[in-house]
């Protein structure tokens, strides 16, 4: 098992240097790294190209070998994210609030990097280059830990990224990968506080569980979604049919993705023939309750653990519910508090909606797929919190930094 | 043991409630938990009463017994605070953020309650009331758990508090004291992720262990403090000897309370005495480096484990270091994050110890004694963050909420 220790002591050295790093340097370290990556392309593909060899040997599905798969255009991506990176603004350094005491001290509040930030996710490598930029861009060290699958294609392009780093003379142990992907080690990662200020899990259900589970460390929650659309009474049927066909089918993969259709009673009759007939356009399956059963031929009967699942898949769940209320209570009970949508014509309705709903986003009249750092325009995302502490919804640049009180006096004391 | 699953399934009903009651709502409910609490002094203090013959029968030790008594004016003190809390700002429901995107979708970063808070801690009994009004005045309903030795005196309390909330209608589980204060139903409480959105820990550093390592649920560590204040070399020797004085004898039993003193080679045969003489004033200890014993005879030699201890007592840690470098690493080591200060009449000294140094607060010629929510303006607080997540340093009304995202559409479809 690796020896956490003394990697989490080289990124908390090199964390401390990179936390008085000026915007222009660490802008200039950002695209030195860029370059790297791009001057290392063919070993990264190839190092790509020998974890794809061994997934398929071991029987991995398409589409995770998909996920895991590089090419000369996803590597032009990574870069094009680092050098976006290098462009915003910097969230080091603010003053936040600031003011004078009665007794003369100077209060101000300013935003610092968290020190050193882990990183624990699964296939996708290009993770390694966004997660890295932008943890070096808000002035933290990180620590990376991917998934086994893609260990190759992650040492290639970490390796770059840090000959990046040293070519402009910055610590390279700013971004270190883990070489070990056993669980033992992902563990001791959890638990290494002395070294390690925050720890952001980034995957699927299993992960952040475990992650949670386990950690002793200040964990961010990313990412799982159930993600409900509401359609009330008063609701456009067409706007109903557009929102959920868009935030079901447009990327069924992703954690803002629809999961659960709820139709007030009132319209069910008018509404779910024209959902459906969208829907079907893609093959969805339709998962109902018994109401939604008679109205629909095609649905086949809800489980109730249907109306928990994330399924990330052409699958919905759909329910008729009495009204608000109980589609408020059906959303209490089976939300991850990520993305949760009601299509309303009714004033009050969309007000107590967006009151109630104990969410991340809360959508009147829109797809809950706008759930994304860059659609919110705070640029790269390194997740989306599903958790209230600390930041919630997408993670930008500002959610990646801390603060704190600096205060200047000439002699006071405490009375 | 105690069936927290419906304790906290009461308090997130309790929560849902109280995260949309408004500003003088809320502020009724306080000043009606203030006015019962009143009521109850007798009550109250017989139960206090009980809880010290138990005590003392235990052989408690006669400081912890001075932190569990209650008297008249103690509970004036309480209640005062509550009608405090009722008169500030209500952090619920304002716009942190928001703007138009370019497809017409209108954001809103509201700000919202977590929901339900856990506190954990100890003898005070005071924390009860306190706490319980802060988390509600920030809409949050609150599970508390304080110490067995103070169990009566809370009960007493809390049950004053559910009687004034239920003489405004509202409703008493927002305030929810757990009577069972075994060490089984502590660690529950610290796994109950499907009720408790936050919890708290407030005590010393054996109970903010505890909680770290066996926590689930997102927490908030608090209070331990190893505060070091270094007297540069450029120091105001008399205005470093007031600091200190100040910084380690003002309440040496708190959090922000000085332990280290780290003083400059080439002032240290001036300032050590001065400073000593002025701690002499209130008999405290002094543990130094070598160097430090060769200039104060009355200094006994400090151990490795000194430097590292919250001695929370009138005993101080001394060492001479070689200039500010050494000072920076000695804190880099041994600082729990809490307040550091420098002494200086040096302008590069003090913007660069401000920069470096990872603190919640960091002084500049002023006591350490200053990290107070009070003090920094915030109103009361509930403890002091030395953790980066979320919070960090006195946290007050505005570090008890999140936030939440509230997007308004016209049908917006994301390609």
């Amino acid at each position: 098992m690796t020896n956490l220790n003394i990697l989490g002591n080289r990124a908390q050295r090199a964390s401390r240097k990179l936390a008085v790093l000026r915007a222009p340097e660490k802008n200039r370290a950002l695209i030195a790294m860029a370059k790297a990556v791009q001057a290392a392309q063919e070993d990264i593909l190839a190092a790509n190209r020998a974890d794809i060899d061994a997934a398929r040997e071991k029987g991995t599905p398409e589409p995770l070998i998909d996920r895991l798969a590089l090419n000369p255009g996803r590597i032009a991506g990574m870069t094009k994210g680092m050098r976006e990176v290098a462009e915003l603004a910097d969230p080091v350094g603010r003053v936040l609030s600031g003011g004078t005491l009665d007794n003369g001290l100077r209060i101000e509040q300013r935003s610092v990097p968290f020190g050193v930030i882990g990183i624990i996710y699964e296939a996708r490598p290009n993770v390694t280059a966004d997660a890295a930029a932008l943890c070096f861009k808000s002035g933290n060290a990180c620590i990376l830990r991917g998934g086994s699958e893609a260990i190759r294609s992650n040492m290639a392009i970490a390796n770059a990224m840090r000959s990046g780093l040293e070519s402009v003379g910055a610590d390279p142990d700013s971004v270190i990968l883990l070489e070990d992907t056993s669980r033992e080690t992902a563990n001791a990662l959890m638990r290494l506080n002395e070294y390690l200020d925050l720890l952001i899990p980034r995957g699927g259900a299993g992960l952040i569980r475990s992650v949670v589970q386990n950690a002793t460390v200040p964990v961010i929650e990313t990412g799982v979604g159930n993600c409900h659309t509401y359609v009330e009474k008063s609701a456009d049927v067409s706007m109903a049919a557009e929102i959920v066909f868009n935030a079901k089918t447009s990327r069924p993969s992703v954690c803002n993705a629809m999961e659960t259709l709820l139709v007030d009673r009132t319209i069910a009759e008018v509404a779910l023939p024209a959902i459906a007939a969208r829907l079907a356009e893609k093959n969805v399956e339709l998962r109902g309750c018994e109401e939604t059963c008679r109205i629909l031929p095609q649905a086949v009967p809800a489980t109730e653990e249907d109306y928990a699942k994330e399924f990330l898949d052409y699958i919905l769940a759909v329910k008729v519910v009495g009204g608000i209320d109980e589609a408020l209570m059906h959303i209490a009970r089976y939300s991850t508090h990520h993305s949760e949508c009601i299509v309303t014509e009714n004033y009050a309705a969309s007000e107590r909606f967006a009151a109630e709903v104990d969410a991340a986003a809360v959508y009147v009249n829109a797809s809950t797929r706008f759930t994304d750092g860059g659609q919110f325009g705070l640029g790269a995302e390194i997740g989306i919190s599903t958790q209230k502490l600390h930041a919630r919804g997408p993670m930008g640049l500002n959610q990646l930094v801390s603060y704190k009180y600096v205060i200047r006096g000439n002699g006071q004391v405490r009375v």
